[in-house]
């Protein structure tokens, strides 16, 4: 029997993988489980998308362009208008999510072996990305007690290399939530200025930005404008996470021309959920004040629910939908898995992310967890109940 | 301006990459330009599919497993049965594309700098993803005169070393549409066997077999079941190209569940497109026969017309929808080239991909090119026309 590879064996598997089984089972045994755990929205994707898969009028469901469908990347650039960015539809590339764009992003840009400055806690797949890109996450801590607000530009500056080629900002970021001020944004720009590195910007949650400042895409950096290389995503802005249709968007040619032909490779990023991703944009303004709206009442209950039970600390996130708490635990693998395994109250329990997955080092989020709120308003007020009496519970595990 | 890596820089480009500005241009000029150089099938996809699309009941287009979705592998069980293949759905697991399925698979199962002997003509794209997984492909070419059938074993035992990890084949082939003959199989299966190799079998074109043997999955070699990797497509078999739904199957447990990690850190395939490939299965027989049916008629036209043409030869390809063939000229690139920006007979001209692009050194196909019959037949019967006008031409620039 031949062998998987070395590295297959270290990739890092999914943060929740080892509890998916464990949840299957507490509800197998009946027990209803609130997802706090998923980044998958549950608010209905836009009508009109729906109504555009009865519509499709095509004899052949063919390849579309490497690149993605022109008409797509126009609308973006008119979109990409509305928040006073100039670009054209030839800086515009359509990857299969913004997963590929990540991925495809990291190879053109990087070699084997070079480093990409990313702040933790951070979404987990980056760290598969560059695995598979054989680059190496160098992680700057940003600490809750700041409510993860960017560290001081001098911890970036003392990780800087030779050997260092980017760094990485999510925001709105996954999974604290937090979104960078204009001010923390400028030192950020200086800086890649400064080493003349890329700067990759995961924006795919840009319109889920609840601060009073506007959110400020990374593509208004003119200064930089050939360092920037921006990911975007249909999947969470219109609730269409499957149709697995992202873009990216960079002024450098050079970048864009060498994502192409990574493209090129994979033939065609999916039609049919292009053909969705276009309609989408014209779903009615209210659609995403909806949205919006309903998020941000969310977001209220829950960080106001999560500080009002002992020993635990949430900051206030202004932007995606999670929060990155602190609780009163041992250990959040331990904690998480405890939940499903061992716990319930009145025939419930709550599944969460154990935040130990979004550092390099697990240690420093070892009594942190993430928790996402894609559940409605009662729901959400249920599950909070759940997890102020499971802590109370695991208390007397810890004695 | 940050620079681009340089793997980014000797990532090959599409082979008719140089083409499709010219053939562009020619349209511009009035030309009629016949696409003998593509693979995108020009049948309708199944009926049945394409009115899935207008019954998708769904408020969320969610993501989907990561392994895809459970009743589509169910359904794919079934039809490997039909092939006398036993599997189970967890040795499946859904792709975007058989390209992804080819992208993992190479990065589970081998390290950087480890190698993989692929028989050459090779579809272009496997020096892409061989790249992206930093392993190194050992060509062995086969020859013209033999209809591309399979080099000796012994050329074959001459190439592996301490680094060889996988042997990959395509059959029905691309881009020469040579059958592998079951003798042939055996020889390659007690290779692996003997050396405990992988092997990739990339079986898209398996439907399209004029062969009188039937086509045998390597799926069916049990003797190495736990070295054998299949990658597999909806694109081709049902015209739906577009879809970007392909899966990776494997007996070997360790390679699927490290595969599914890959799958986990993009977090889904497609999801529109996985609701279609499901319902394209529920055809009906006649589709795909008429499918057949019609190949077949195309392969004897093309086949038949090139032979007539003098200097030219191509063998009887036995499947997939392509030939690579031999023409008298000096230079392919040059010729395909010249075509498109020189050449036009009665208002038309023919774009073909070069041959130079399908082997790893491109003096081996410098008098070839790849041919595929996806134009009806009358417009097929036009192109020879064409092409051998053409041909006459081009003879008096080389003198």
């Amino acid at each position: 029997m031949a062998k998987i590879s070395e590295r297959g064996k270290i990739l890092p598997a999914s943060p929740i993988r080892k509890l998916t089984p464990l949840a299957d089972k507490a509800k197998k045994n009946g027990i209803h489980v609130h997802h706090l755990n998923i980044g998958q929205p549950d608010l209905p994707t836009p009508e009109i998308a729906l109504q555009k898969l009865k519509e499709i009028d095509r004899k052949t469901l063919e390849y579309s362009p490497s690149e993605g469908i022109l008409s797509l990347r126009k609308k973006m650039v008119e979109y990409y208008q509305t928040l006073g960015v100039e670009i054209s539809p030839d800086e515009i590339i359509i990857t299969t999510g913004a997963s590929e764009a990540l991925l495809f992003g990291f190879m053109a840009c990087m070699n084997p072996g070079d480093q990409m400055i990313v702040t933790e806690p951070a979404y987990a797949n980056y760290h598969s990305f560059a695995q598979m890109a054989d680059i190496n996450v160098v992680p700057l801590i940003s600490r809750i007690e700041n409510g993860f607000a960017l560290p001081d530009i001098e911890e970036f500056e003392k990780l800087i290399t030779p050997k260092t080629k980017a760094i990485l900002i999510c925001n709105p970021n996954n999974p604290t939530g937090y979104t960078y001020t204009g001010e923390e944004l400028c030192k950020i720009r200086d800086l890649v200025k400064k080493y003349n590195l890329f700067l990759f910007a995961d924006e795919v949650y840009r319109e889920f930005f609840y601060s009073n400042e506007s959110h400020v895409s990374a593509l208004t950096f003119n200064d930089i404008k050939e360092n920037v290389i921006v990911c975007d995503s249909f999947s969470k802005r219109y609730s269409e996470c499957g149709i697995r249709v992202g873009a990216l968007i960079s002024k450098n040619r050079e970048v864009v021309q060498t994502v192409l032909k990574y493209c090129q490779a994979r033939l065609s990023p999916p039609l049919l959920g292009q053909l969705v991703a276009e309609v989408s944009m014209d779903a009615p303004q209210s659609y995403l004040e909806n949205v919006y709206n309903e998020y941000i009442s969310r977001r209220n209950i829950l960080i106001d629910g999560l500080n009002k039970i002992q020993g635990v600390f949430s900051p206030m996130p202004n932007g995606a939908f999670y929060t990155v708490t602190q609780l009163p635990i041992d250990d959040c693998d331990k904690f998480c898995a405890w939940m499903l395994s061992d716990f319930s109250y009145e025939g419930q329990t709550v599944m969460m992310a154990p935040a130990s997955g979004f550092y390099s080092n697990p240690e420093n989020g070892k009594k942190q967890v993430r928790i996402a709120y894609v559940l409605e308003k009662d729901e959400l007020k249920r599950a909070l109940t759940v997890l102020e009496k499971g802590l109370e519970e695991y208390k007397k595990t810890m004695m």
